[in-house]
């Protein structure tokens, strides 16, 4: 099944390139990147989001790194890009993936010789192509668990843009409308970085799957109607336990699917999986300029002197999750027991 | 105790005169009007929005349909003010206010021999120093149940500008702030109209109450971190048996209240009160253009092509309320007897 949607980070011409997802869906701009220093920034700035494509995104830029070290150091390219390694984690500290991907890559530094950057590479292009395999197969494993007549909501964007391609939630969303299973998909706008308005709205669009956007704080009165059946989201951090960071909004959802019986699904990749993270409460949570909260697309909204509390994730705790999905297994109830065994596979 | 706030709506020049709440708080901008059809325009444009402030607006315009009818028909003005009447009634559907003002109004009618002007401003006027005066006792009744060093949430814009003047559940806060309880101050931004992040920051810091705003997705988050002791807000329509309808939001606040053991307080004038609809499953519930969820601020942001759902408000259970607060009683756990005992004090 190969995959021909939207790839928001690509490397062409030598060069990371990412789709810029601040200005989207009014302008679809490409971003072109030769160091690591304006990757990382990218990264930090939200060019690109997504623990998914996060993590590819930092797989590239481990190569223009690794190029620029070795083209100053040489041989000594593999202590001197420490510092920058280092920076790049930094870019951002809630998913995962970033981290994942630059140990990945990382850890096969000794085993080269000679100009780092074709194995590097090789190797970033391999996490692209293995995360939208992955994306593809959850999508399958996900939509299984949904009945006929399907009404899905979803929160944020784990689409196509947030991973490889495909994306998560979506892709469990994309493969239930080839199905035939869903009939019906909401998508909370999302405040205060609006991922569901402007983005999947608009990748959903792309694939011809209407969309109903709501205000995020009509959720619950949507579930009250009766008109949702599964949530259904991505992950930017797993913890060991199970519980499950995601974008801010996605534990009041989980809080009203339990209210109204609605299921909750979260749906994402081993590499977001995080065991060295006993439990939610252990994951560092951005918390981002209250800008974001003041202002929609540069123009100022909130009275002059507000104050704002603009934490950007926040953890469910995993007894509130019904089915988690990684490429490796579909997990009812998940526990700390079920996860690990799906690591172990 | 005299009110010398703010008051959204006032008389002056023979004239009905708003504060055009659409462009707080980047500009204060006052309109007149000298019409009911404008009146009634001003507000299904919610020029002025909240539930007892509809109600003031629409007994000054009885007031202006009045004088306009006099005018033209003479003795027969009675008979010929009833069209524009209803049309003033379905000005908005949810507020019950707004056809509470006209009925208070309307019932007088058979007592006035010539010119109706001066009595029914005299009755306008009256409703309207009775809702400031009820506000200000709402709030000292409301405050009472906040323990010391209390952290509120309050959605939408239930002040000053939502009443006469004072506010409902701000008149809570005010209160609370003045006795020395309240410590810490949350509003949700409210999408799609962003009550909060325009309005009740305004309001509140004009009073020179500090307000930290955050996106509606995040309370739930909020109150998981012990940061919410009390959820205030007002109410657009209370049924017979305690349900309460108030603006989109409000419903997954209570949800996520009682799941995090938050007590919630609801305040409402009695004109809010509806006995006439026995639960929260027949008040009607007032949807918007899709318009408002696709932009801010005229600005488009979501992606072209997607739907919306967008209600504006939504219905509380009785059961999720802790408080129930009128000028004629506070009530706990309000029910349908209690409701009713309330009504006929």
């Amino acid at each position: 099944m190969v995959y021909t949607g939207v790839q928001p980070v690509q490397w062409e011409r030598d060069q990371l390139k990412l789709l810029d997802q601040r200005i989207l869906p009014q302008t679809e701009t490409w971003l072109f990147y030769d160091n690591v220093r304006d990757a990382a920034q990218a990264i930090t700035d939200m060019v690109v989001r997504g623990a998914p494509a996060i993590g590819i995104t930092a797989a590239y830029a481990v190569v223009l790194a690794a190029r620029a070290h070795y083209k100053q150091s040489g041989d000594n390219w593999q202590a001197s890009i420490k510092d920058d390694l280092a920076m790049l984690a930094d870019a951002r500290p809630t998913a995962i993936n970033l981290q994942w991907a630059i140990d990945t890559l990382q850890v096969q530094f000794s085993d080269i010789s000679g100009d780092p950057e074709p194995a590097l590479l090789k190797l970033a292009q391999q996490i692209h192509a293995e995360d939208i395999a992955a994306c593809q197969l959850m999508g399958k494993m996900g939509s299984e668990f949904l009945p006929e007549n399907c009404s899905v909501l979803t929160h944020c964007n784990a689409g196509a843009l947030a991973t490889g391609g495909y994306g998560t939630a979506l892709g469990v969303i994309r493969a239930g409308v080839e199905a035939g299973k869903i009939t019906q998909v909401f998508a909370d706008e999302t405040r205060p970085w609006l991922q569901g308005a402007r983005l999947t709205a608009w990748e959903l669009l792309q694939d011809k799957i209407p969309v109903d956007l709501l205000a995020d704080g009509a959720a619950s009165y949507l579930m009250s109607q009766g008109k949702v059946d599964w949530v259904v989201v991505g992950s930017d951090r797993v913890a060991a336990n199970g519980d499950v960071a995601n974008k801010i909004g996605t534990y009041n959802l989980a809080v009203a699917a339990k209210y109204h019986g609605v299921k909750f699904m979260v749906v994402a990749p081993t590499s977001t999986v995080d065991m060295q993270v006993a439990s939610g409460k252990d994951i560092p949570i951005e918390s981002r300029d209250a800008d974001e909260i003041h202002k929609v697309g540069g123009q100022i909204i909130a009275a002059e002197g507000a104050g704002a509390w603009n934490p950007v994730f926040d953890v469910t705790p995993a007894e509130l999750v019904d089915v988690f999905v990684s490429e490796k297994a579909a997990i009812e109830q998940p526990n700390q027991d079920k996860i690990l065994a799906m690591m172990e596979k």
